[in-house]
């Protein structure tokens, strides 16, 4: 390790020490966004092996003595904030390094592989016994792996605290609760009809959506020097380092998805662009939590980008690129078409209100796999009755059910939550900027979101992760989550805006 | 290092860390391929911090006591083939990285960094004197180097043997030096005359010359299943690995040299894709030299890609392609159009037969300055009376003249020549193949590249760097490096062809 070169000063020495292994992380990024938008087929087995190469060199970092006693000196400095939040976030890192074993970091990436493609062909069957025996092993490994910090007293909170920092069982499960009380009596009061999407099927010539969208993540604050926005079919940011954003989103000629889908990863690329310069090469210069970082993406997606506001400015310019789909559309009747709700079993095709119970019931079924309450055999059975009594809609199949979602055959337990806790902050957040900005709408509608963008930026983005995001979101709002702000925006628009959305 | 866990089986642990560097190898070649084909600009900064902590992982592993002790042991094994030329290649790889200081290599690297921005500078202004003082530094760095080798009786050979291994100026000079007594005869008695490019000005829309390009490689052997081809304005091959070859070329309306730089392209790339499958993640798993890659490269470029045969194959395929410009075309005009020769001052764009004097032009310059018998402000005066004196042509600044190439600057002394070497290699490898083939030129002309490609894996390609570059060719055509078969085919082509070339 470097570090030792400088024993005089170990703040530098630790900042040197966590500079290289930002550039390693870096580089893993590299290789998977190549991987999921560039890679030929043929090079997966290789590029695995070049992925655990790096990823090796950064945990053999982590968990190196001589980063321990770095840790341990800078820690009696008593030295200024920064200082301490890299602590703070560098022990975590470590912990996990030095407590989960080579061996089973390797067991988790094996059995993550086998379930994903068994999770493929299951899904292609329909038949989630075939997808069990995986699951099972999946499950069993994440509670190995909580069995690694016996000081979380619920094996779920393991799973959590590996996307949300500090996040624990006791403090998630009162919100995503009370958004279910919330929610289910209005989803059961919607009268659910069939809403023809924004703009009917079309045609949205592909190179026109391509060039609209490009121009409008610049317009919206994409820094294009630092970014890349290319096509793929599972939309994704991925950040290379504040300099190197990289965007996907997907195209077809029959809808505008791709749009707003572009929009979704905007959130993400401008909190990942935006994290304050004195971060680089820094572990601080991460998103507060993957809950914050989801709550940007839905903010920019949801809140602004299907806001009456917004549409006022992007509508006309959709016209004018759309002629043949949108010459003779309404700005109303597009606001309702976008804005409509349905109640359906397919999470990727749900609406604005029902996403979260969705979200609700993989939060209460995996909670309790983990736990050991629910048998993976019983859960095809379980997610039927939460889909019934949740959302009132019958599930037809294991493939448009249990099956639906790769998360699980991931390995990735306590991912689920964040989404909707990302939509419970960005009304949080939006409240407040709204607040601290009177005429937010008007500008919005003027296309103008410097002081959205600028609220954003000095309150949670240029932090990236120097509080914990308990503590960020507190000095940016004034309070911890809270569902209330979220909970208040969905009844207004889904009590009032109802008849609208479902014309 | 991971070797240490297996040290009853010294040859295992030799081969699981000759793995470990060549998955490291192959992420640098990821993070070049992406800097030139897709990185945001302002990503440069970030991303030289990121490659040279990887080029740093691989430098320590490379020099670690432990790998030392790995090799010696190995080496008492008298183990088989594979293994005595894995100990072959990691004992010079391990000498380079032992012997030339982390200080110097720091040094190299920002002098080269420096001297380009000069260069990019002083080309503008075509003022050699702006660049002059980062050149000197460059070769007092270069000589530096050199003095890490002592064993080599001069400067010059260290920079060659970092290209192609084991070469020396003793060997190299002869051969260069046979190509100019020669060639410069031939070149003089030119009646050099303009002659329109191949298909004369087009158009050749560019979407259709992607298109062609890459059904042609596919055709011509090209794996697309383990290979990307993209486009970017310098044409270059970049190896992430055998299952991951990123090819690039450059299209213009106005011309077809696109499809042609990726023939050149294509030669590297299929080299790269057939190296044996035993020798994956093996340092042997490269080209046996620079020179034998170049080889490949021209070979594919031009004695294939330029021969009547292959035209015969290519040429109703580009009139189909391209009528606008092609339709009322003869094979005839295009062919003499394309293997014309004409006397410039600019290396890039010299035809097949005088191209090897401005190699041998820079070789000699380069040599001389790295002996300190040519003082770099000599150097523009004793570029012009070589290019008088080989080429017959007049240099009429710097730009044009002694400035228009940026391998200097990158400090890369002891390139060049692998350029001529490789036609050289290029012209035995194919007297070989029409031997072995005698229906070669009709299987050619209906598109059939089996036999070549077939001989080229089987006595070139598949061995990788299993044997030394002479051994290589020894084993392939029965000699050692010779320029006989290139003069005579460059003979017998611009004797008997010339006048139809410049008519």
């Amino acid at each position: 390790v470097r570090a030792a070169a400088t024993p005089g000063d170990p703040l530098a020495a630790l900042r040197a020490e966590a500079a290289t292994i930002c550039d390693l992380r870096g580089v893993v990024a590299l290789l998977v966004w190549d991987q999921q938008t560039a890679m030929p087929s043929g090079a997966t087995v290789a590029r695995a092996k070049q992925r655990a190469a790096i990823e090796r060199a950064i945990q053999e970092r982590l968990a190196s003595p001589e980063l321990g006693r770095l840790l341990e000196e800078v820690r009696q400095l008593d030295d200024d904030g920064d200082a301490a939040a890299l602590v703070r976030v560098l022990d975590r890192e470590r912990r996990s390094a030095v407590r989960v074993s080579v061996e089973l970091r390797g067991e988790l990436v094996e059995a993550a592989a086998l379930a994903q493609s068994a999770w493929v062909e299951a899904r292609e069957r329909s038949s989630f016994a075939h997808f069990r025996p995986f699951l099972e092993r999946n499950v069993e490994l994440r509670r190995s792996y909580a069995d690694c910090f016996p000081e979380l007293e619920d094996p779920y909170d393991a799973q959590l605290d590996e996307f949300d920092p500090g996040a624990r069982s006791r403090e998630v499960a009162p919100v995503l609760e009370e958004l279910k009380r919330s929610l289910v009596p209005i989803v059961r009061d919607l009268r659910s009809g069939e809403v023809p999407p924004p703009g009917g099927d079309g045609p949205f010539p592909v190179d026109r959506q391509r060039e609209l969208t490009r121009s409008l993540l610049e317009r919206m604050g994409l820094d294009s020097s630092r970014a890349r926005v290319v096509e793929s079919p599972h939309p994704m940011t991925v950040a290379m380092g504040r300099h190197d954003v990289g965007v996907t989103t997907r195209y077809s000629s029959e809808s505008l998805e791709g749009v707003f889908l572009a929009l979704h990863e905007l959130g993400h690329a401008l909190y990942e662009q935006r994290f304050g310069a004195e971060l680089d090469r820094s572990p601080l210069a991460q998103g507060a939590a993957a809950s914050m970082h989801e709550a940007q993406a839905r903010l920019l997606e949801k809140r602004l980008g299907q806001s009456s506001a917004f549409l006022r400015f992007l509508f006309p310019q959709l016209r004018a690129a759309f002629p043949d789909a949108l010459g003779k559309a309404e700005l109303e009747d597009f606001s309702a078409s976008l804005n409509s709700v349905r109640r359906s079993p397919i999470r990727l095709k749900a609406d604005e209100l029902t996403y979260n119970l969705h979200i609700v019931i993989r939060f209460e079924l995996e909670r309790d796999l983990l736990a050991g309450t629910l048998a993976a055999g019983d859960l095809p059975d379980a997610w039927a009755d939460l889909y019934d009594r949740y959302l009132g809609v019958e599930v037809s199949d294991d493939a448009g059910g249990v099956l639906q979602d790769v998360q699980w055959a991931f390995g990735a337990f306590g991912y689920f939550p964040t989404y909707a806790l990302g939509n419970v902050i960005a009304a949080q957040l939006w409240d407040a900027i709204e607040l601290a900005v009177p005429t937010l709408a008007d500008e919005i509608a003027e296309g103008d979101l410097g002081s959205l963008l600028g609220w954003l930026t000095e309150h949670v983005w240029r932090h990236g992760r120097r509080y914990p995001s308990g503590v960020l979101l507190e000095r940016a709002v004034g309070s911890g989550i809270d569902a209330g702000p979220y909970i208040a925006y969905l009844e207004r628009k889904f009590t009032h805006e109802r008849a609208l959305a479902v014309h």
